[in-house]
């Protein structure tokens, strides 16, 4: 056994299970060794007294995405990534669009090519499949999922991205045969096309109304009917940014039932609200703060953090969609020209994921501090086809950590930020912790408020997913002659 | 007060909320008086010890509907009225069914001309909506409002007849403005079409299959998508022929949060199973049971059973739909040529209804007589505008009245039935009670198993609703600026 | 057929399931006809453009009930069926209540005496069983059922009147063999018992405290329990006086189970809330309102109104439990010189029940006139014995009716009862309706605001009840082996 | 760094989030290295291709345990810990018991005695506390949380343990102040009591009317009081085997409102059923498998396998009850000489546990191994005071190890088994995979089916808990003002 790399010392890790003191020597970007009093690195690192945690993984982000009105986001791979260094995230994973018409393979190629040469932290690519042809359905994504893009995210709303109810399912189909995960962006798009016609029809443009477009019923109809097709193939799924009450009832009656049905929410559901969206039609500012599903009430946040204490979610992710406030192209011109229903859907919070998790969750008592690693990392990797070589600190992963500075009492200001985005929704929210350090396979890419990465440096990963347990059909749904 | 055109001595009553023991003066076909010891009238029936009952209000069944590969149903409104009429129903509520690319009012006045002359007893028509045209919605629905069309009913599966989801939000926003109810066929096509697809794929034909080509959650989603859908125009809603326990949890849940969704179900979910749709490949006889959605298992009968105890149905129906099983076109020949998927769809039960329920329900101490009178006839009266004209024993309801005899120990056969279908599902199946004795408006038309009745003495019946209560908004799903 | 005694000319009626107008003959103090055009009476009213409903039935007040401090309630026989006459109330059942170490015989004999000569319309007894010992259990309920006394009225707290658990399960089984209904004060004692000693600890005397000393959980707990244990012996209970969301999910959850479990809910929950009891320490006219369980907030009232729409509830009655605010044993002085757990507990509300329900029921179309009527007479009646004598318009049942005028805009008044209590808890709310003229077995007892009864003209009736129907055994918690 | 005592080649290892591959090195008990290519060891162990996992915590068995009729049980610590680490278990918790009458001080101090010289692996104390004076409450209790004695047992039935409602209050207050977790054996005492006198009434004393007498609402409902009581006093619990569907239903229900209720379940509700009883009055080997609750149905099973797999128990334990078959004091003795509730009750499991778990729900993908490890070990050691030293492979921790062996087609021999009873209740049920290697603090104890424990090496662990968090009062039962 050579010598250490890098060792750092003293370090207080937690892992999703455990919590534990111990030097991490890390050698060729990997963690080579756990121990008490480790031989020397040839760079040290004292974490004396700081958590050390495994690098957050941002399960659901949009960089660069091509977008249907064909702007550009506000984040490619170089602030994208950068940004989530600074926050402590090592990894990320944005979506390869496929727009309707369009091969996915064509889109997974584009998406290479927007990468390149730019992410300085590793990256994996989820697929979003708008058009599930036979050629896509028999051909493309079996062949994609050999290749490792293990997970889709399909839309059960927004007119360029939705799939019909019958493409759903045979997306479930060839992610039950061929072993992979689906995401699902659940909301009715009929309720909310009728809502929205209604709204406007009564002149009611402004941001706020975005929120009433979109009511819980909309979102839990959708989650209802995903669960159900789960249920009919009989293939886990994962509803992604869960945003209250109606929702987790149907997530827990699924567990109740026996069924794997995942769960992910985001920081937009616990830390604001419908009021963030406006409270008077003058409240333009309300844009800032769109995002689907819109955020509910204090009442519905604390539903969220029930189920993250109590095992309802999985994942804990940014669904970072960044678009400008100012600027042609931005929130604040497009609320202004138009109705709140052309405003650029989305919020950024890559950033910020971590530290808002880390000091309303874990410094409060909410959630454990396992809780907050397999929320953040662990379940990421896992879910998604990462780990192990992701996600936790054990002997044999990548060296993505994140040493944690704690006891702070900052507030989350824009300017201190490195998103390409100028505004973040969270501004003025206080953090009692935040990363002072950021590790991507043993390289520093974050410290003391210096971002140290470089473009470029950021490594594509394959997914592989585990050849996936099975539900069990129940009896009153029995589809036992499939197999 | 003139004298009694008939007078029925020592009637044993009941209502949907009493029992009473009177005497029932009868002029002009309407209840005039119900008192001891009334003046005479020119007929008498003695009815001592015995029950006299509301008449059956039949609130779903199919009567010479044009079906779309251009067979004739086997029962029209001659054979379907003599029928009903013998099982002491004395209305019925069949479709007037829009072909797609129709009109409705094309679709009415075909409709009356098919009941013309044959009807003998009275009739009123729901309405099938098929294709919602913005002339369907605007025009043609309101103006049969007002003419006594309150009723629709629409299709949440059949390639000729299903809507598309926002198509149903229209219907029931008319069913809101307009004042109407809304019936909803709540099966989930696509999901039907994939495991139907799956099951011929392996060679899956038999009858039996039909079942497992819609099983419960079919049924279970197709309700909550209904119940939303609902919520979100604000209106009741009507769920029919529910099967079992999945869809009565959907509605449970509705009533617990204080949404107005009422229900019906049928013979097929106390008396079938779906064993008797066959219990292997060979066993053709299946297809005398292949209604949708399926008949279950005895547990799901059971829970139907505690719904009709509890108050989740309002109203128990037949679901008429009359296919022979031999002959050309008959469901024999049917599965014999094909697979199940096209075996017409749909059995027989106007003449049993009654007789079912009020042998097993009734005589068991399940329901209630009071029950048996709501849940066969004055609920249906209420709910589809057709009270109190009919559907009670009451001073000025008509005279529509089913005297029953009961302590028999019979069994269900076809032959001595008065429907034009060559077979009934329940053959074999006992029954304690009959009616002895139909009147429709103070006319006999069944007496001591002779049929009495003069086709064209039904009427049609133009059906009003009272001004419907709002279900209240719920504050997670706040609509409350639409009004 | 001789004449009639008196006949209501062109009533409106309604009964739990009808509405109908007819005039109403009536013989003896019964009603021997309903027509059209009936022969004329020795008396006429003319009812025209009125409603005439039954008389409302009281299922749970309390009159000159012996307390256990020696006191004496503010309402007996006299005033109490007063009051309840002049609300269009027709019909009472008080408690006679076992004090521990009596006879149960004893008990009502006592209670007989009390009745007697001051009663000024029908009543029946409940019994209150507070001491099951195998005299009691084993001769005394058996004997005092089949004279008619056929509901008894448990309590789970309540130092004086509760229950230990196996002796609520041995009167349930008395029940379910001799055929008797069982009434549950679903409260846990132990805990209202720990908050309350934590309270007054903590200097908290208030009235409002008497809110917090009975959370809903107190309420939800035994109610699980009393369900549970009605479960297991295999009979019918019914939980009175129902406050909210909690303990409705609980009835829904044994409803959805198949279990025959009935309640009651009261005025207090519709229109009272915790706020009432006071905002502040200082608050001491929040006496007025202690009652258990306490009024709860205004969603909880929501849930309540829900129930009584959707069939949650069979029963509305008023919990008439009647002490004065003034005076040296009422509530104002006992709540100065002790804390909130010494204040007499109890409202009163014979009057205003019925006023109160139909205004902000029935006319807001909550609720339909036939569930008034079911829920506050027809099914009081059928649940504790009185049907059909009493409880609907029907040929055959006493002539005991409410003619109501309605379009009023009164507001609630102490001033203006008849009670014995120098307040009401209702004062100041508005009313749209009240009973303009009541009539017991035909005889006027109330009419435009006067008040016509005499004292010892009511009835003591003895109450028969119906086989009762058994629930069904579920499988988890087989119990077959006993029949 | 000095060398390793002892290094575990290439073990594959599993904690309760990770799997990773690393060499083990051990020093002075303790794990002081995980990595690659670790320094050699005094000693070394080739674990290459094989699993090791955290060696199992019985968080729930019975051992030596002072009995109410003076019968000794059939293991002491001698048996007891031997045939834990025979079966791959490092640590054990047995119950000091409270005899009612004695102070909890004595009860602990007698049982130091019997632990003393005779355990070979490492063990802590449960206190059950079954007289709860002022005395225990104020002084014992809070003395012996110091002390290292964190979690209490508490019984809702048995006559000589069972606490009444108010003293389960009290202990959970206590449990709240001083930060201990209590246990609760959840089970109607009355509800069991009155069906055994039905069933011993009826001459029905055979084993298998033990399930008769404690039907699944027997165990539900004391669940949902327990859990109303943890929530008035605001404090954690955590109920143990847990045997079914209504159970886990109402654990659900506790976590969907926000509630902190852990849960346990054992082997005996996965792999018998009430069958295993006894099928007829004759057959008395039922004996074998009597234990509380009984084991319930196959559907039941499901129900608690998907608990397993979806998060609703923390722990698996075997609640070994050690009490011989054969024997003038074991079971067939008392039931032949009189009835099933006279026969000792409790099933042994200590050694088959892990193995039971790891071949029915680890090798068939029910659970992950991470999940095995999470609910057989560290979780047992988070709740119950004994992480970061027990619970896990981590750096910091003892080496307690199990080394597995997979790929066995062995069954289960009461002849291969290492416990002091005469049988076991999973007598020919198939493993395929067993312990072949045990470490406690690094001395092998267990190998290749050879015992090297040695009695009295085991060590008296004292629990520390972390400062609990709080679960959030819910509205409906605000007790805020308590704090």
């Amino acid at each position: 056994m050579g010598a250490f790399d890098l060792v750092i010392r003293n370090a207080r890790c937690a892992t999703a299970a455990d919590v534990f003191e111990a030097d991490i020597g890390i050698r060729d970007g990997v963690i080579a060794a756990l121990g008490r009093g480790l031989a020397p690195g040839r760079e040290e690192i004292d974490a004396a007294g700081r958590w050390v945690l495994p690098g957050g993984i941002d399960g659901h982000c949009h960089l660069d995405q091509p977008t249907s009105d064909g702007s550009r986001m506000a984040d490619d791979f170089l602030t994208g990534t950068r940004s989530a260094a600074c926050g402590g995230t090592t990894t990320v994973l944005p979506f390869a669009c496929q727009i309707k018409g369009q091969s996915l393979r064509a889109a997974v190629d584009d998406y290479h090519r927007r990468a390149e040469g730019k992410a300085s932290i590793d990256y994996a690519f989820h697929l979003i499949v708008t058009d599930p042809t036979s050629q896509v359905l028999g051909e493309e994504l079996p062949a994609l999922i050999r290749e490792g893009y293990t997970s889709f995210k399909i839309y059960m709303t927004y007119d360029d991205l939705k799939l019909a109810d019958r493409e759903i399912i045979d997306v479930l189909a060839v992610a039950r045969e061929h072993g992979a995960m689906v995401m699902v962006h659940a909301e009715n798009a009929d309720c909310i096309a009728w809502l929205t016609e209604r709204l406007l029809a009564q002149g009611h443009t402004a941001p706020r109304y975005h929120a009433q477009a979109r009511p819980m019923l909309v979102e839990r109809e959708a989650t209802h009917r995903a669960i159900a097709y789960a249920e009919l193939v009989d293939v886990p799924i994962l509803i992604v940014h869960v945003s209250g009450r109606e929702t987790v009832e149907q997530l827990r009656w699924a567990h109740g039932h026996g069924l794997r049905i995942y769960a992910e929410t985001c920081p937009q559901y616990l830390f604001l609200t419908a009021e963030d969206l406006g409270i008077d039609d003058d409240d333009r500012h309300g844009a800032k703060c769109i995002c689907s599903p819109p955020p509910r009430d204090r009442a519905n946040q604390q539903v969220v953090w029930d189920g993250l204490e109590s095992g309802v979610f999985q994942i804990f992710s940014s669904d970072h969609a960044p678009f400008t406030f100012a600027g042609p192209q931005g929130k604040f011109a497009a609320g202004e020209k138009a109705s709140f229903e052309r405003i650029p859907n989305g919020i950024p919070g890559l950033e910020t994921r971590l530290a808002l998790l880390f000091s309303h969750g874990v410094e409060t008592g909410r959630i454990t501090l396992q809780q907050f690693v397999a929320l953040t990392a662990t379940n990421v990797a896992r879910m998604y086809g990462l780990y192990p070589r992701k996600g936790s600190i054990a002997v044999g992963a990548d060296a993505d950590l994140a040493i944690w500075e704690t006891g702070l009492s900052r507030t989350i200001r824009n300017a201190d930020l490195h998103h390409g985005v100028d505004y973040t929704p969270y501004e003025g929210i206080p953090v009692t912790a935040w990363p002072a350090l950021t590790l991507s396979r043993g390289e520093v890419v974050w410290r003391d408020g210096q971002y140290l990465g470089t473009p470029g440096r950021g490594e594509f990963l394959r997914c592989v997913l585990p050849e996936p347990a099975r539900p069990k059909s129940r009896p009153e749904n029995d589809t036992s002659w499939r197999s």
